[in-house]
């Protein structure tokens, strides 16, 4: 039965949803931050043995955050210079930053020595390596351009720098029980912004104006940012894979999708939900009550390992779950993207769940992702429902994140 | 006289300045930039001559739309893998693009070829660079990640990498006639959306409130986005030269510092105006007016120049005019920063207007740039004056085209 069917007063309303993290929540999410660093830096620190180094330099701004406990916003460090940027050695961790910064570095990583420099890394690039000890140094190649990386290595010809990838990002997997309340709080923040937005949906809005009073209902309502731009697809733009808001009327009888995610406290949210402008045609229906199954079957594969105690599927064989649902049906195809990602302090991090991922590295534990499979028919609609689910292969449990409901949504009736 | 003597009915009024860009005006500007890219294309291929290269090979966002007209939006550099990466031949220029991206390349890059690839740059490496008949290619190395250069140095023995920096930077500090327009059109929206602001501003607003009233009017008057997060800096904050908008009420006898900018069709704005809450000190009121005298002795050292048709000065030379007015008063302590950037795809880029700025380099022609000096006094409060200023040597013109007075002006009373 549909939405539709039971009227509109089944329709979620905002307050089902978790509000806002008060003050003090967040404070204490500060606080467990702190208490967790440590952990993180021996994980990491762990790595230098095998690959022989005895530091590691890094830039990404995830990473910034996530071992030293300094922010900078989204597109901040396009401007910040070096600042951020941070060296750990193998007893201490040292971070960067110019005048602009040197009261929030101090504020935000306490436990960090400060190093004040301004765009001349290079020039000190030898004392801040010597400080802590350090002659080969691990380096986030992915992340530092080629002209920095030239201008360190002639500045130096005593310290190595050694190319590394993926070591945070393997680490940042696997969350801690804080991380979690955090992307969950973050979906609140999104759930309760489309509840509030499906009474103003009507046709003849632009995809562009909701898109930006959903925006708005998120960054009034608990959202310090955006997880990314909002998606607002109509009609057969809903069958792009990449597509952007348009100033165009959303009209009766075509499908609405909302890709979207807040960010509460760093960490981020990304749900997608497709809906019923007026009557929705039984085709359409259709499509979308074989999306649903395709994402329960996924959902439903990892329950039964996890209720079994047993190995956790790889990211291959859930998307497998969800794809054969569709590829069994026959009518129509299957998403040509991903099942899902990883999500955290980045919107899209490991683990990844795909008909690419590694056959052989089942999920970890602790972890979150989204499990988001569609159908795209070009030129008419398309379909995609996306969620978020933590699973906790020790405790045999698995959490739906999002919690706006997935039953077909009919609306500006 | 200040606004507060008399009266309120002298702010600016949002009427005062230029609406929107109608849709006729955003199409023109699109057929300008198709007209134009030729040109920009000869100045990029005049240099490979003497770097001894036969291509360029190219991925900071600003380059893409600027070179082939492809666009990516704010950070989605961050997920779009190679799409709108490209390499400018000594014939044609190529685009690269996955399939989510390919149909937009073909609308907004029509005269280039599209190069499909997805993640597999560097086995594509050699096809692509022998498509274009090249053997040394210019690379930018500042934006090339050092994972991406070693990749592609491995793919390819044959072709060899030579790095390159700041040559579109450089052609890009020089504007035509129609980017001049659109850094005026977002200049428009932030001094309108600040007129808005006006009345609505009154003690006990919070900081962050403002910065997203501030927000909204722009986006939702003809900004397709934010130049760079508005800063609202009450009291003392004002006096921090880097600091975000906090969830703390503004105060009547403080300074309310708001620094912000609008993107209109690619090109951006940045202003800064302090204004005050309630009656204010004379000693704030003399600050105030110290950096307004600051301001306008740049400006009038660039209008003498090219009223004479004199070679015009350089980024310091105008930096030093500005800052000898508060050095030689003496009171407060000038601007640490420089005094101004230049502006366009960017919010910051060149010329460069401060104390380091090259000593010989004089500014070039035609140009926009920001002259914003400031006086920060540390705990108590900060006055910063932000206008946008074209230069046009040939026409021997300064134009400003942040329109917003830059006379006291009192909120909130």
């Amino acid at each position: 039965m549909t939405a539709r069917a039971r009227g509109a007063s089944s329709w979620p309303s905002p307050a089902d949803f978790a509000g806002p993290p008060p003050p003090a929540q967040l404070a204490e999410w500060e606080a467990l931050d702190r208490v967790a660093r440590p952990a993180r830096l021996r994980r990491l620190r762990a790595r230098f043995g095998e690959a022989g180094v005895d530091a590691y330099f890094g830039v990404r701004p995830e990473h910034m955050r996530y071992l030293t406990g300094f922010r900078l916003g989204s597109g901040e460090d396009k401007v910040a210079g070096q600042s951020g940027q941070f060296l750990v050695g193998g007893e201490e961790v040292v971070v960067l930053a110019d005048s602009r910064y040197t009261i929030q570095a101090g504020r935000e990583a306490p436990e960090s020595r400060l190093f004040e420099v301004y765009h001349d890394l290079p020039s000190r690039w030898t004392e801040l390596v010597a400080s802590v000890g350090a002659r080969r140094v691990a380096v986030e190649a992915a992340f530092v351009p080629h002209s920095v990386w030239r201008a360190l290595e002639s500045a130096a010809a005593e310290v190595e720098l050694v190319p590394v990838e993926g070591w945070v990002e393997a680490d940042r997997a696997t969350k801690e029980p804080a991380e979690l309340e955090r992307i969950g709080a973050a979906c609140a923040v999104a759930d309760r912004a489309l509840a509030a937005l499906l009474p103003r949906i009507r046709p003849g809005a632009t995809e562009l104006e909701l898109a930006m009073a959903l925006e708005w209902e998120m960054r009034t309502s608990g959202a310090e940012a955006l997880a990314f731009d909002v998606a607002c697809l109509s009609g057969a733009q809903a069958a792009l894979p990449h597509g952007a808001p348009r100033d165009q009327p959303i009209a009766a009888g075509e499908v609405l999708l909302f890709d979207f995610g807040a960010q509460v406290a760093g960490y981020r949210s990304d749900m997608t939900r497709t809906l019923f402008v007026g009557e929705p045609a039984e085709r359409d229906l259709d499509v979308y009550r074989l999306v649903a199954r395709s994402q329960r079957a996924a959902i439903q594969l990892l329950e039964a390992r996890l209720a079994e105690g047993a190995a956790l599927p790889t990211g291959r064989e859930a998307d497998a779950a969800a794809r054969s649902v569709i590829d069994e049906d026959g009518r129509w195809p299957a998403y040509g993207h991903g099942l899902g990602h990883g999500i955290g302090l980045a919107t899209h991090e490991a683990p990844s769940l795909g008909r690419s991922a590694a056959a052989v590295a089942e999920l970890p534990s602790r972890t979150v992702f989204s499990v988001e499979p569609g159908i795209y028919l070009e030129g008419e609609m398309g379909v995609r429902i996306e969620d978020l689910v933590a699973i906790d292969a020790t405790a045999g449990r698995l959490e739906r994140l999002t919690r706006f409901p997935s039953t077909p949504i009919v609306v500006g009736r």
